[in-house]
């Protein structure tokens, strides 16, 4: 029996390039010859091969491959589902394998974060244990930016394009709105623990007056009086301040931020930490505030896409190809920075078991000494992965992202009931 | 005594391309010769006037202008200040009409919305009363699309592309997290008493199964039985729902949304409207939840601007420069439509004092008859709208929206205070 069909597959959340690993997985494979037979991906993540819910991307031209590749989203679904330990759950195991091998999966490519490159050590372990051929590799991707290994994470670099001008925009406008009773904006982004995304707010400014005068990273404690003060000589300064608030951000007891005692009731009131530092803020100074949620949108925005990270995207894809091609199985496709000024980066196979279930967080050196704001060594770090315009079509004022007909792949195996 | 000097100013809610109107005001009267002096603009509004707080333009080289006409926010600072009326405040008028004659002014073109264009009927008139030679004309601009009179309001149009885009765009995320479990998405968007913003969301979709699902707009009070049903066979059908929810939409007994009751504990929690629906929804079905709140980035997004609105918003601050030397007083520059499919629209005058204060709402036409969603009618008419795509330069991975140093004009007054 010769497994040699490749299987791809999209996991957690998800960005504005993944569709662009995604078809440089198919095209690579496709460019492979006969080493490589069906290219199939699994529908959301995991949960599609534990259902056998298959699509065959033969159907997709080239033309549309090129579309996706401007499309956020991801085309095949994703899932938050982790795999049990092979110890815990050796069914669940003997499933994935049962549907490997019903499809001759010889290649399996699963695109995400943390989680998934767990899935791949895991995986990688048991066709081993098993003696099924299998090649297993991690495509990176995540806009928190928290994977261990690389120089950054595909997905990243665009979400921080979009927060990076959402903040230089809006304060633009908080610009003309300064009054001399004063004027808070909060933004808050996401990063439950590592605060990359807010600090890629500081690539708005160029000088200290410039939005974003305040970052609030999980990094870093929550100070409220130091917080406070740096607000109220702001607003003295300039008549409004602009701060960044991660959705991670912690009290110094440890208790997030996002739930926050009322003090004059007793009450617990629930919203996001932006809301919380808003509120804070009004209810210290009386000043105006107001709070922006990008949530969804900043991780979504394909027609702000970073010109940086679609290449690295792509590259991630191909390399991934590649890499199975040569057997370098249980790896992860990483990013390396070889140079910062002018940004220059190649690719390399790092283990997936060093990297699954680590976060790595903003470090020391990236904060300002006070806390609250980066340091230029983190804007030197974070500039070159926002950099360049990659834009799809737009059609009617809107851009294009064409929907895709998925091909399903019959089915062979029995149903499958997730324990 | 000659009055022949024009004096600009911006007032309330900053929008993408109130600067394209104002750089097209100062190119206008740049080029109608002797007939205009000195082209001032004060700074925040009508509080630069009282204020005798004013810069001359004349700094601005052609190159700063153009580079003006592609950045958000508001040059010269804007106000939320209403003048009181004649009969209540003479003094307040007195003070206007000193620093109009100490710097010469015979033009004062007013750039903002319902408050402004009162602000011209009045200045209109208290300077007919006392026989100052004042041609007075109010240049829209409101993101909320309320003006009466017009067909649209500048800045509108790159507001509404900016939410389409987004929910557009977060439905592609969406779209691939779907699950059993059920995901319910809900985006809040400006407008406290007029829908046009949540309606224009309804342009991201092409069919019935396309985010948008549902839109609430604050035309339609909120019945939340048919709301929670229309949820519900939404993610029955599809996994997930995504949802608009404009700002100000009322319950059936006309209290705002974003007052919500905690009915398990008799508390009172405060939260945007979006917040509110998502909490609702949460709490009945079980759904995971997620809402976002653009805020300020809808009206500040410089880079998404709409070509018709860019279009629209320099053709009123030409225009408005035109009718002021026709001796055209106490007017708004209206936008008039004379064909939907292609859009084709004209500039014409319409009364201030016929605006000031109205609020142009959704009409019932534009509402599909369940009231949980826009018709083909609104489709058709808010389309054309957000055509077209205009864009800054981009530097560094960032839109350039330079800073420009403002030459103020010597006082010749003494120093107001404001009653």
């Amino acid at each position: 029996m010769n497994h040699q069909n490749l299987l791809y597959a999209q996991s957690g959340g998800m960005t504005a390039v993944i569709n662009a690993s995604a078809a440089s997985v198919i095209e690579a494979a496709r460019a492979a010859g006969p080493a490589i037979g069906r290219i199939y991906a699994a529908r959301h993540g995991i949960l599609g091969v534990l259902d056998e819910d298959l699509v065959d991307t033969a159907s997709f031209s080239a033309a549309d491959l090129e579309a996706l590749a401007h499309s956020p989203g991801g085309v095949f679904g994703a899932c938050r589902f982790d795999l049990d330990t092979i110890a815990d759950n050796p069914a669940q195991f003997e499933r994935v394998f049962e549907v490997f091998a019903a499809h001759r999966i010889g290649y399996f490519l699963y695109n995400g974060g943390n989680g998934s490159m767990d899935a791949v050590a895991k995986l990688s372990q048991a066709a081993r244990a098993r003696n099924y051929p299998l090649v297993c590799i991690g495509v990176p991707k995540t806009v928190d930016n928290d994977l261990e290994g690389t120089d950054c994470s595909p997905g990243f670099g665009s979400a921080a394009k979009y927060v990076a001008i959402a903040m230089l925009e809006a304060g633009r406008d908080l610009d003309a709105m300064a009054s001399r009773t004063g004027r808070v904006f909060v933004m808050e982004v996401m990063g439950r623990n590592a605060g990359w995304l807010a600090a890629a707010t500081a690539l708005a400014s160029e000088g200290p007056d410039d939005p974003p005068h305040l970052i609030l990273l999980p990094e870093v404690p929550l100070d409220e009086t130091r917080l406070l003060a740096a607000v109220r000589a702001t607003v003295e300064r300039l008549g409004y301040c602009a701060i960044t608030v991660s959705e991670g951000i912690r009290h110094l007891d440890g208790t997030p931020v996002m739930q926050q005692a009322d003090d004059r009731k007793g009450h617990v009131q629930l919203g996001g930490a932006g809301q919380c530092i808003s509120r804070l803020i009004q209810t210290t100074f009386g000043y105006k505030s107001h709070w922006a949620i990008p949530d969804y949108l900043q991780r979504a925005a394909g027609h702000l896409v970073s010109g940086t990270d679609h290449a690295q995207a792509r590259a991630v894809g191909h390399a991934a190809v590649a890499f199975a091609l040569d057997g370098i199985d249980g790896a992860m496709v990483a990013i390396q920075r070889t140079a910062d000024e002018p940004y220059q980066w190649t690719v390399r196979a790092v283990p997936a078991a060093d990297i699954a279930n680590l976060e790595r967080r903003v470090p020391a050196a990236f904060i300002r000494e006070d806390g609250l704001q980066v340091s230029e060594l983190a804007r030197v770090h974070l500039r070159p992965l926002i950099e360049g315009e990659v834009r799809p079509a737009f059609r009617n004022g809107l851009p294009v992202y064409p929907r895709f007909q998925l091909e399903p792949v019959a089915k062979r195996l029995p149903a499958y009931r997730r324990s």
